[in-house]
């Protein structure tokens, strides 16, 4: 009998326990999966940093610590953790990532808002184009941002894909660097902003490229919060330059109650969940490092304390 | 110098002309497009079978008439009309179909309208299962429903499709007649209705039928109005059986404004747009069989009018 120790927050349990126990038994593996066993009998730590479990000496006979979330350096710095360390990849994220984009893109292809809220009942045709006639842009061409733009394209719409350096994606045209900016801007009918939050991404949507972009386009932002210049987008959206905007991630968060994303008309506001680790499939990865440990095979996902990641 | 009439509802022509003149000019084919053409300088006839152009017996020189609709039971019965009648096959409908569906299949599966619609503005995480987990079913299996099964199979989505007779569409569970059909009901999580209107098909969803569909299921018509028992749909939002419906078709249309389903909180309403035959497609099959009367060759979409289709 295995002895596996869920050491995340209590609140994360309900989510996490049914998963895990349907991987283990998909896996064939016999094992108790507990909130509170013994330091010394556990073989195996289900871990998220913010944990109250910080001290990893009493665990003596554990032979990996698996962590649940992608990010790890709040754990690597810890010298009482002296046992392999792998981290969340999740195959779930991407797919989730792909599905929140692909599903606010095809809302705003197609009006969707104008039949979701129709206070006067009015009986309104207007036919949106099809896909083939419309042009997303995707800024950023990470595993991400590839990911959505591979699946636009199998529906059908024109995509620009815009990277700071050049990136090759079969049907999309790619633009690059500073001169492909502008470019990508122009033709942004839709625009899904992916790119990593770095000092050179730091409002790259402000007065200036908002205003490049088409008159009544759309703005998706599932990336990162600081990409965008609020102040500048809210001006965006009332001078009707941007019709409107649905915003994932933001410089605070949760969004302040007094922010005036909230309130504005021409935003949706949803609660950074683009981009989440999925119980379900990160349970099978999970169960699958515990199985390779019991196999004396090599973990995946390990993580390399002394680089960090 | 080709002559071309457009002899459908003076208020289709700002949305047809362009398309056409540019369809005209993408063949290479100079010709006259216009309202008002002296009948017996006419060659061709882009028609709409709602036109004031009745009697064709003028039209002494002209090669066919091009239908704008799919339809052409109103027109085939015209005795004056004795040169070949093409009806609309219009790719662009079956696309438009395909976003339609795909758009609203999302909406309902990430749970869109909770963010769309938060008045409280409440920043609340509610992780959807990822589209393998999700199960949708296409009740009707025609060239529409087939399409629309594939591409929410390349989302990756768990697909159901049920037809009155067998049919066989790869990654897709196919079920078929009446002893299908409950199974159908039983895993529709998500339902999407592009049955024929038959007398066999006349309220299949019931208050029994939709009794069976999983608690808490969505139902997305685009199909036609009569598949539905409009009470017994508003009794099953009402009980929670279904969380929410998106309708396309009515009974009557435009949805008349007593209707209940325009104020009832779990229904949008759509003005029957999901198969709408679009300008820009349906311009290049019209140019398309003009090239094709110019060269002498055989017309596409020939209607057999012994026949009536």
């Amino acid at each position: 009998m295995i002895n596996i120790l869920f050491a995340a927050k209590p609140e994360r349990w309900p989510t996490y326990e049914a998963p895990l126990r349907a991987a283990l038994k998909a896996a064939n593996i016999e094992a108790q999966l507990a909130q509170d066993i013994a330091p010394d009998q556990v073989d195996y730590i289900v871990y998220a940093p913010n944990s109250d479990l910080q001290d990893f000496m009493p665990y003596t006979r554990a032979k990996a610590v698996l962590n649940l979330w992608a990010g790890v350096e709040q754990i690597t710095g810890n010298e009482t953790l002296k046992i392999p360390l792998a981290r969340m990849v999740d195959p779930g994220l991407t797919k989730g990532m792909v599905e929140w984009v692909t599903g606010h893109v095809m809302r705003y292809h197609l009006g969707m808002d104008a039949h979701i809220v129709n206070p006067s009942h009015e009986w309104k045709i207007k036919t949106p184009p099809l896909a083939q006639e419309r042009e997303v842009v995707i800024f950023g061409l990470g595993a991400l941002g590839t990911a959505c733009a591979k699946v636009l394209l199998g529906l059908g719409f024109r995509v620009t894909g815009w990277s700071r350096s050049a990136k090759d994606v079969a049907g999309v045209t790619c633009l690059h660097g500073d001169e492909g900016f502008g470019e990508a801007l122009r033709r942004a009918e839709i625009a899904v902003t992916l790119l990593p939050d770095t000092p050179a991404t730091t409002d790259i949507f402000n007065a200036k490229t908002l205003g490049q972009m088409p008159h009544g386009s759309f703005l998706i932002n599932p990336g990162r919060g600081p990409l965008i210049d609020d102040d500048a987008l809210i001006a965006a959206l009332d001078s009707g330059r941007i019709a409107h905007a649905t915003l994932d991630v933001f410089r605070t968060e949760p969004l302040p109650k007094e922010h005036p994303f909230w309130a504005h008309p021409q935003v949706t506001v949803t609660p950074h969940i683009a981009a989440e680790t999925r119980a379900s499939t990160a349970s099978e990865v999970i169960v699958e490092n515990i199985k390779r440990g019991e196999q004396g095979a090599p973990f995946i996902n390990l993580v390399d304390r002394t680089l960090g990641y």
